[in-house]
């Protein structure tokens, strides 16, 4: 497994379903998936999709700076640490944010474990 | 164990550390420590405290904005994501930084399993 691309891919991925079909982040996660946005904490797939869903603004576009990727442990997984930009209307300011995810494997497929998302005020 | 408050003490230490004794942060560090540093990426002790010993300056000091944690898996490891901002000098302009830890708990003691620094230009 390369893991830079896989981390590549799921990065394209998640920002891409976040900024065009939000709903959809919902089948990323499972029960013991736990996000912290801004300082609060979500767990499992129903809260964390609603606190996504709930988000005050109805476009979104994320841009990508940097993706960095390590091995999080003997059982395959990854930890993937993102920093880009975003803007919530074509005419809005860009706001810097920072992210990290666990990914883990479960079925073949990678889901996340943990999700922490903050943005960098200037 | 309080998560949070652990988190808090190890962020606490850890920049301290730097900030006042930089090869000390050696001993954080076990042999499948991982460090990305601004996309470089470092394997045990002795690389990781070579590197941020050789890093550009004498002094430094951080301000830490957010500390966010999560617990990492079954093992009682922990995830530590952090924002904030530093200075390399008293004149220097504050530098915006984001990095995230995995401690990993061995001989009773918490030490970094991985970590990932990087600068958010604004």
């Amino acid at each position: 497994m390369d893991a830079d691309a896989v981390a590549k891919a799921f990065v394209e991925h998640y920002y891409r379903t976040f900024d065009t079909n939000r709903p959809a982040l919902v089948s990323l996660y499972q029960d013991g998936s736990m996000l912290t946005f801004e300082g609060q904490q979500f767990l499992g797939p129903a809260a964390i999709a609603g606190k996504l869903s709930s988000l005050p603004f109805a476009q979104c576009h994320h841009d990508i700076n940097t993706v960095d990727c390590q091995p999080s442990g003997p059982s395959g997984g990854m930890l993937v640490f993102v920093s880009g930009s975003l803007r919530t209307g074509p005419e809005d300011h860009p706001l810097k944010f920072s992210q990290m995810f666990q990914l883990l494997q479960g079925g073949g497929n990678f889901y996340v474990q943990n999700d922490m998302f903050r943005l960098n005020y200037g």
